[in-house]
């Protein structure tokens, strides 16, 4: 049902064709009930806020504000707008931003090098590496050499084996899981004893999103490429976190009625309508899930604008921890 | 069900009372077909075997074998009793032991020293603190202090991230889960594709065996103790790990005809017909899970040889990678 384009900026475009089953099954639902929408733009505005005033509050107190420091790898127009939309952020919550931008064939070690100064730079309190990298680098290797105390995506193993082990606390929450969680508490789901399944088992987000889940003592099921009856693990979950990057791959029959679904998919799929030929679409059919779902992220506007709030959160966190200000 | 006794061990002893379900399915099931038992001793003592050929060709090949350092802490019988069948098994696979064994009301830097000294020490190629500590020694701290490339136990969080994360490796593979992952794969169990539910999230097991099983493409539930219907969630799957330390948990009616069940409990339960007046007994209720599985370990006799055959493997590989012999 999907066809993948080609890219100029080397991100895979997705045409998604005519689904019938879709559309009568729309059309059978119409007049059920809807799903409340979870609005990750006007809760992520909120918290944006939020930091502002603290960043204020910082400045303040010691007279000091959280310094983020961004490494761009190549000319991929995704990533440059998502760093473009990044440090904007900073700005406007009084955070400073500096970038380094390196170009497509660089070396792990120019990386490494840029890394390393931004490592001693007491003025930078976290540190984030746009991903992908070009094919050619090596990205353990360079998220080896990112200092722990910086690392505000969260990326670092040491970083992902304190979110795991009990008793433990990592420094950084990965952004977008944090994000998803955020939604779920100030949306007011209760996650405790609930059945989540995390659909897609991405280092980025669907790991840290099931570590994150069963730290908040949900009963976690991951489903990836090579389950069988994907649909029928879903069924039986409460909270539905996907991040499969697959557009319409949840249908409606595949939710339990009054779950929760959180969509972390954006995949830029043909759309002649809009203005650049091509809208973002989440891994979840929307007009299904939306009748069967109790609440539902959009996409765009539901997690993605939740990613950019909790980076400036860790960074404002880290400066914190740098100057021991509460 | 249960009732707790204390031991003077300070391990819990569990007295299992008369379970007429239990009794009644049994004889109802009485007449239909066994699950193959997945004999971990034997499969054991053949690993043990081959690892003791290994430490004879580089004894003979370099002139050196892999040493293993054990730090126990305290009195306690169960403890000293797993630390004599470890130095035991290493003296018979030709690997050198040595112990510091350390009084129960010893502080936190008394455990570093001695790790420190065995982090430096040659001749030493893994190391293991025997838990559980005493309630007044944080662990996280000590194993803070242990060497990466020593960490046999696989504990670290360092090693428990790299063994989440796709594309990384971790050093060590904790021996218990290793043991249950090596039991599927040498009884000709596939794990790609299966559904698999673990049954307790502890840093030791139940975490590490999750994390294993979906590096091996099965799609993992994780169970816990704020499961609502685990019984429901546990029938959904072809392969059962269950270390959860209950005796008599997982009933025959959790399970889906079928299924494959590795039982990592081992919980003391009184036994007057036993010499010490207990015996140990595993998460599964045997008799019926016997007739509704396809394959299950018995206990003891299952896993438990295996957590021991692996650290001597483990113990091995470290040694090999010191002394870059293949």
């Amino acid at each position: 049902m999907l066809k993948c384009l080609g890219l100029s900026s080397g991100r895979k475009l997705v045409r998604v064709l005519e689904h019938p089953f879709c559309a009568k099954q729309c059309q059978m639902l119409a007049n059920e009930k809807t799903a409340r929408v979870i609005d990750g733009k006007s809760i992520a505005e909120e918290i944006r806020s939020a930091i502002a005033g603290e960043v204020r509050r910082m400045k303040e107190c010691i007279g000091k504000i959280p310094g983020l420091a961004v490494i761009l790898v190549g000319q991929r127009r995704d990533s440059q707008t998502y760093v473009r939309n990044k440090t904007r952020a900073c700005e406007e919550a009084g955070i400073k931003s500096v970038m380094a931008e390196l170009p497509d064939n660089c070396t792990e070690d120019e990386i490494c090098n840029a890394l390393s100064s931004f490592n001693k730079d007491p003025s930078v309190h976290g540190i984030i590496v746009q991903l992908p990298l070009p094919q050619h680098l090596d990205e353990g290797k360079i998220f080896n050499v990112l200092s722990l105390e910086k690392d505000v995506d969260g990326f670092h193993p040491l970083n992902m084996g304190n979110l795991a082990m009990r008793g433990r606390e990592s420094l950084f929450i990965p952004c977008t899981p944090k994000g998803c969680i955020e939604l779920l508490i100030r949306s007011g789901v209760e996650i405790m004893g609930k059945n989540a399944v995390v659909i897609g088992r991405s280092n980025i987000v669907g790991l840290p999103a099931s570590l994150l889940l069963q730290r908040h003592h949900a009963t976690v099921s991951i489903v990836h490429a090579f389950t069988k009856n994907p649909e029928r693990i879903t069924r039986e979950a409460d909270i539905v976190v996907t991040a499969a990057g697959v557009p319409n791959l949840v249908r409606g029959n595949w939710l339990k009625p009054g779950a929760v679904v959180i969509d972390v998919g954006t995949c830029p799929v043909e759309d002649p309508s809009c203005e650049h030929g091509y809208s973002l679409k989440g891994d979840v059919c929307y007009e299904e899930a939306i009748r069967v779902a109790a609440a539902i992220t959009p996409v765009p506007g539901g997690v993605g604008p939740m990613t950019i709030a909790m980076l400036l959160s860790n960074t404002l966190d880290s400066a914190k921890r740098t100057y021991n200000f509460t």
